[in-house]
């Protein structure tokens, strides 16, 4: 039985996703009536610069003064496609004010202001919804929180960020270097013209706090995230991790301690053995591995970002939140009840791939083993590579505590027998 | 806020599945109600024979007699894990007359009488969650019916059976024979005593069709999904796979026309090329591809059967279920609006692998190709072998409809130059 009063939707920016998701409210009007169970409407469109041409928006709907628009009363949900701190935050907040429900695609903001913006949502009895802020069109935010929601997660462990793994991607397949290979990204559009927010690791510690929380029903925020970028990645390490039989990825990796009572979110450069299936997602995609206790392990595959695929994540959870407010009932909101701590980097437990620059003359070994030792860090294997009288040294460590790690790195760099740290690479995934 | 009355659950089945829901239930009996927001209680189990000691469960709530358990009327949720279709389907009914949310990981059940089920849970107000009932752990219900709810599903590809996935894997990597690989998995418990569900492909029209009827908001019977085993693959068929770069797969595949119109559901063989992710799908996991206009190509992969696993999903839908009684809500119901056309199997479009035994003489892939072509069946390559008067000819034919090679193919058999087909197997997944 179809209402026919429609439900009123707000759209907040009108870029790459915005334009996507207006198109397909209209183009699927009637498919979306039908799953919600009342029409929908395009109410509002509040943008930047109203000149710009909107190819099948109603320009009697597009407005500059988006506070006006969420603050009209009859709006039933705010879709919010910005981005950035400020504006969006204010948005959001007075959407709830008025009565409005919010579907974002804004993993800083949530990262970031997550807590305060769920409090906001439950205080005037609406839904926050935000599949899209994480891995673009892939279900990952509604799998961790409603179908895992009767298991424990104990990892997260995913490709996040499409522009890093497209880098990534070519630096393993044709040698390249990391500018050539940015270079590249930037003219296929992979990469913005301002890289940082990707190839430093911040777009992706975002998607790591949020998904830390979920998982672990624990507030994670930004500031707890380790990150590390991708800048300083070599061809050569890519020719080291093939010596081992691993590729590198940027991985944000949120784990549970053994002994359950803590957790960590971080973010950087890793090996992975070629045979786990992390290694294989090519280009832009994105996947994401779940471990739980009774599940044991999931992966979630696909397109991490691009207009319609975050388009498809915004109109999914839109359907939702639309048949919350038929219903009269709200979803699933934050869940933060565990209140686990949140350890810092150093209590990570993981492997380590070390290259030095040795001095190449006898007991040199004998002095790095040593080092390696006193700060309780079991080695698995050395492969020492000598060459007029300099040589080179890599170690890949067992498991061992990162503040372990770092130590044992600074004690080595104070050896007269090293000449250099080339590299640290920790040793994920196995 | 935490209510304290306790929410109800009859569990109905105490095998692998159900004992592992129980154990479930109470070691994270914490993290459960924190989840639900009040505390879910295991009400009354029923079983068939009491007299098995089951460890954990009060021997009080076990009963004989489901039926009197679930017209108890103090029941919030009914979670069926018997499986078959009766006593499953009266209880169901029962259940949901009786005020009673259900929680099914019957795929059976649910291919052949989902639509009926799922009136009554309409009717009286209640909800009917199955996650559990296709590919285990993997969250591919939910993903589809409510994160995929504003994209529209193009195609649903998988591997959903995990019995056959290890045998078929264990030819590919092998070379070993079918009734080897099978004797195999049943030494290790992969396949039951009596392997026909599994090998047959039973198991997995069942859940073609209860994933195409979601996927297409659109009622799939078992009846409309074509099924067609794997027991008569053989290692040659998998040297020729190879030859072509492929593996072979078990593969339910639900797909909307190129008009939009229709849909058809299919479960077979097929030769998938080793550079699609299903292909290194391995043992008994299972994997689902789907491709929708936004979204784009998602993958969902993880273990499809076991008790964990599977107590995982069906956890899920407890807490989803007891969420919604507590809200006075109901989640997604059936969603059959577009009632598209189910086409049967002669209207699938893909492309052949067909192996001819053929005398070898002059004027005999003359012969051949004519029949092809007047089958309207384009030919894409031809590889022929000849040995003392005998040949074998290899085609792989272009995109054609299933009625059309079948067509072909039975005219090449009243050829006298052909002495035989020895296999026809379709290439999916290009």
């Amino acid at each position: 039985m179809m209402r026919t009063r429609p439900l009123k939707v707000a759209l907040l920016g009108c870029g790459v996703v915005g334009s996507e998701v207006a198109r397909i409210m209209t183009t699927h009007a009637d498919d979306l009536a039908a799953r919600i169970g009342a029409p929908v409407e395009l109410a509002g469109v509040a943008v930047r610069r109203p000149s710009r041409v909107r190819e099948g928006i109603d320009p009697g709907l597009v407005t500059t003064d988006a506070t006006a628009l969420v603050k009209r009363g009859d709006i039933d949900v705010v879709v919010e496609v910005i981005g950035g701190i400020e504006p969006a935050r204010s948005l959001i907040t007075t959407a709830f004010e008025h009565g409005a429900s919010v579907v974002s695609a804004n993993k800083a903001l949530l990262a970031q202001d997550g807590a305060a913006l769920h409090a906001a949502a439950v205080e005037h009895g609406r839904d926050l919804y935000y599949e899209a802020a994480v891995a673009g069109a892939i279900p990952l935010i509604r799998p961790l929180r409603e179908s895992l929601a009767g298991d424990k997660v104990n990892r997260v462990l995913g490709i996040v960020n499409g522009t890093t793994n497209f880098i990534l991607d070519k630096m393993d397949s044709t040698g390249a270097g990391y500018q050539e290979a940015l270079d590249e990204a930037t003219a296929l559009g992979y990469a913005e013209a301002d890289p940082t927010a990707d190839v430093e690791g911040f777009d992706a510690a975002a998607k790591a706090a949020i998904l830390a929380g979920i998982a672990f029903h624990t507030r994670v925020r930004l500031d707890d995230v380790y990150r590390e970028g991708m800048t300083e990645v070599t061809a050569a390490d890519f020719r080291s991790a093939k010596e081992m039989g691993c590729t590198i990825k940027l991985l944000a990796i949120c784990e549970r301690s053994k002994d359950g009572a803590s957790v960590t979110a971080r973010v950087h450069p890793a090996m992975i053995p070629l045979s786990h299936p992390l290694a294989s997602v090519r280009g832009a995609y994105n996947a994401v591995f779940v471990e739980s206790d009774a599940a044991g392990q999931l992966m979630f595959y696909g397109p991490g970002a691009g207009g319609s695929p975050t388009a498809s994540a915004v109109l999914g959870d839109l359907v939702a939140v639309c048949r919350n407010r038929l219903n009269g009932a709200t979803g699933p909101g934050e869940s933060a009840y565990a209140d686990l701590t949140v350890s810092p980097m150093g209590e990570v437990v993981t492997r380590y791939h070390i290259s030095l620059d040795v001095a190449d003359k006898p007991g040199v070994l004998a002095q790095v083993a040593t080092v390696f030792a006193e700060h309780g860090v079991s080695i698995d294997t050395v492969r020492q590579q000598g060459k007029d009288g300099e040589a080179s040294l890599v170690v890949v460590t067992h498991r061992a505590s990162d503040a372990s790690l770092s130590g044992t790195v600074e004690a080595l760099r104070n050896l007269d027998t090293v000449r250099g740290v080339a590299s640290i690479m920790r040793v994920e995934g196995e």
